[in-house]
């Protein structure tokens, strides 16, 4: 496949489409490659033991002389965090607003790599990467500094929305920018790439604001202690709750490694107002009165290390939660984490505690994302000749689409794109021209990409089944047993309440054994050795004793 | 622990207290026990590899000879699908309505069970099973003839509500029996125990009727083949489908096991209207056009073996849909079930076809559980003196609680139970007086019980970070190394992209225990072996080279 050429923009998503996370987009101009966000995603029951996934960049990495730069949309995890695995296989500049790069900083920094090539973009200046000029938009979101950004190319203008919604009264008073919006609308945008999230979601945004009410109505009728959980990337929020905690005569406490360094970096950088004397360390808080006392904290999502799943375990050294206290999980339920933040509110119910969350109270939280009458704005603000949804679940790609017929775009002119779809764009064509090689990468401890579907397919196997090892000693000649068989088994039965079940683990193989290859179904001309033999008498006994088919898996010695 | 005494009844959930599912409770009168619903649980990414889930009855079975009789409220799998089980080690008369039976019949059949103490219950017609006079009262649910239990002893009567909602206007017309419960309030309730499962959803109960306008209004517009999806012992539902389906000129396919089997027993039993004009056979579905057609099939789960996600990947010999289809989800998302949900809604859309489910269009299904206006209702209906929540996790069961003190309950005549927890009650006081052996046994395979939840802790450590095996052959005496070390590993690094590092494995053994005990942390007076040297040195290669934790097993031959 040849570059792209004088009258054409490629479009390859290596992650992010068809999916929610890991979000990663190239754009393509005069053979020179831009970077999209470099996002991570978090391991799901399909991917036991990983820490984190990531995109598989080889396409890139074999094209490094050609990228030119890497643009950072905003701050989040699934649009920044595969940056420290990305950064060093491409070491192009990195653009971004200001608390992006604060947010960067602070993981290049954990990561040991050199920020040297990391430039600061305000909103509305424009500035040139490559044959690429780019303009960033301020639009809202759930982190503050957020940006759709105006690609403009020789043949057009490309608007890549970032994620956004449409809040008309946000906390800070920074609304979106709907001028710049539709002044590029007005001078006409060849594509726009927008976010797909929230399509299925009718009617227009509720805004950041409309959460304080909610979070005064709790503080106003809490006695104990409060604990607020949210994102810490959420600055926003966490602004409202110091703001509601300090009108209802409590000083702020903040628990949480991420909790803390975000709104470190927020503060330094003039993206929150909270005054020192408001501040209370985790260690000092049995100096306060409890009903004096906000402890705003990660750990919404339930994980099973975080602080608040310690405090619900009663495990925490300086909180104790008990009757009269409250929980307050200003936060999203992420779809895959629902039985987790369950357990979480049980074992506080189970404590006394009173918790409040979205399900029983919707306003305690509003999503980041734009639904349909926000995408529709976008659409009707920017006028666009072609289409693509990004951002999403098949399911919402295909429905984003659908909302774009619905505007005006002509079908020919828009298309549903997955990961390592390579399109090509013209002033009057779109069209997936090829297939690239793409993926996910596993980030399990200090290994990237040591660990392989294959690997999570064993993973799988093993915790369904279990796995049984069988070891004989033969003779180097002839093959004779020498000693042996033993049999080592784990997640299969409970060995030390079921000891005869090894023996006849034993007797069986060893049978098979004495008895040879005949009436086992080998094919005549196979080469059947005895750990052939013992792997299929282990299996059939496993079959028909329990109905089960662990991993089986022999290792003979030669002496 | 004595039995109970004259003045007093016991109350002993086994199950289905602090969780949904599996449910069991035994109620306990002059030494006699009676055990209600004998249920079972589907696993979770918690119990990988198990079929099902059934509480633990040890307890029960050492009484053996004092239960009286299992009653069954209704014939959902939460409420009867552990019986195959439990009958076989309690030998009791089963007690239930007739189509409770019937799907009692059909599993007992499956398991090769005699049905000879099955007794089939009529509602209002009092019956005496040992020292309890029961009558069964009609309830409202998603499956036809449930029923709340009357239980009158001589201490007085409580009242066992079963699953209930109150649908004034059911698809069969035949409402939840008001009067019987007010004069079953009237005449006096020591206790009512009620099902909990939807106290956090506020107002009363959506009619299942409701659902028809819904699933007309689809019919109406849908072009070429629907699929609607429910669960194949919502008989009411099922019945909707049909009726709306033939309404529309389309006949009707039932597709899956289980579909076909209820459905028949309903027929059988005149629990639903269905003619034999009106139904086509999957294997004809080609001599009909698509849009005649309306398929009923179960899978609205995502469960990954079932016909409808054969159809999704296009697996299916005789269903094939595309653009123009329409699949119905007209059932639940099941909490822990939502990832495969939409993973089945996004195969589905990447086919063309159209998919509509709760999320976007909540009437297109209705929930079976009383919510909190419905629980008000049975307890102003009973005017209970004692009150107990069951059915549901510790936050349903606290809240319920507390909903009943709102209507007037004392607070000392109200608890919260966990599973295992024996109640005393007498006319004036309630108390838990012990815990009793209970748990969860796992049922893999042909195995019931010998797998624990050591077996499920190595299951997930092994799906986590693998395993490593380390093989050895040491002399009898000395124990010189004659051969090995071995290395054997699964689910921890793809081996065929990276050999070099099984070398380095195999290394790091070899040294160890060339070098012996020395300087590797062991206790002095330990005595140390080679294995215990092997395990020490891979776990440190590990964790120094990979940052992980697999589990290493050793496995040493003496000859």
């Amino acid at each position: 496949m040849t570059s792209s050429t004088e009258g054409s923009v490629r479009i390859l998503p290596l992650g992010g489409l068809g999916e929610i996370g890991m979000n990663l987009m190239v754009y393509e101009c005069q053979g020179k490659l831009l970077v999209f966000d470099t996002g991570l995603t978090f391991p799901s029951p399909d991917t036991p033991g990983v820490d984190v996934i990531i995109p598989d960049i080889r396409w890139l990495e074999e094209r490094k002389q050609d990228v030119v730069g890497i643009i950072l949309t905003h701050g989040h995890e699934d649009h920044i965090g595969a940056l420290p695995y990305v950064w060093p296989r491409l070491e192009s500049p990195i653009f971004g607003t200001a608390f992006t790069l604060g947010l960067v900083k602070m993981k290049f920094k954990e990561h040991d790599l050199s920020t040297a090539t990391i430039r600061e973009v305000r909103h509305r200046e424009a500035f040139q990467v490559g044959p690429f000029n780019l303009i960033f938009i301020h639009v809202t979101h759930s982190i503050v500094d957020a940006s759709a950004v105006a690609i403009r190319t020789p043949i057009g203008t490309l608007l890549h929305s970032g994620d956004f919604k449409f809040d008309h009264t946000p906390v800070n008073g920074l609304t979106s920018d709907l001028f710049s919006l539709a002044k590029l609308g007005e001078e006409g945008v060849l594509a726009l790439l927008s976010d797909s999230t929230n399509v299925d979601r009718s009617g227009s945004s509720r805004s950041e604001s409309s959460v304080r009410p909610a979070l005064d109505e709790q503080m106003a009728r809490a006695q104990g202690l409060v604990v607020c959980a949210t994102f810490s990337s959420n600055i926003h929020r966490i602004q409202q709750i110091v703001d509601s905690a300090i009108a209802h005569g409590r000083k702020v406490v903040l628990n949480g490694r991420s909790m803390e360094a975000n709104v470190g970096v927020a503060r330094e950088l003039g993206f929150i107002r909270l005054d020192g004397d408001d501040l209370v360390t985790v260690k000092s808080i049995k100096n306060h009165e409890r009903h004096r006392l906000c402890i705003i904290s990660t750990g919404s999502q339930g994980e099973p290390n975080s602080s608040l799943m310690r405090i619900a375990h009663q495990e925490h050294r300086d909180i104790i939660l008990g009757a009269g206290d409250m929980v307050i999980l200003s936060s999203k339920f992420i779809p895959g984490n629902e039985r987790a933040i369950w357990s979480l509110i049980n074992l506080l119910y189970e404590r006394g505690v009173e918790v409040v969350h979205e399900k029983d109270n919707p306003h305690i939280h509003v999503s980041g994302h734009a639904p349909a009458d926000d995408l529709k704005t976008m659409l009707a603000l920017t006028k666009p000749r072609f289409f693509i949804p990004m951002h999403g679940e098949p399911r919402h790609l295909h429905l984003h689409r659908k909302l774009a017929l619905a505007m005006g775009v002509a079908e020919e002119r828009s298309l549903v794109m997955e990961n390592g779809d390579l399109v090509e764009l013209t002033p009057n064509h779109i069209s997936i021209i090829d297939r690239v090689e793409h993926g996910r990468v596993f980030v399990d401890g200090k290994g990237v990409g040591d660990i392989c579907d294959i690997v999570m397919r064993d993973r799988r196997h093993l915790s369904e089944d279990g796995m049984v090892v069988v070891v004989m000693v033969v003779a180097k000649d002839g093959g004779q047993l020498l000693e042996g068989p033993e049999i080592l088994t784990r997640g299969v039965i409970h060995e030390d309440e079921n000891p005869q079940m090894l023996e006849e683990m034993r007797e069986t193989v060893a049978q098979a054994l004495a008895i040879g290859a005949k009436g086992m179904d080998f094919n005549e001309d196979e080469q059947v050795g005895a750990s052939d033999i013992a792997v299929r008498a282990l299996r059939r006994f496993f079959k028909k004793r329990l109905g089960r088919r662990p991993v089986v898996l022999p290792m003979v010695m030669e002496m």
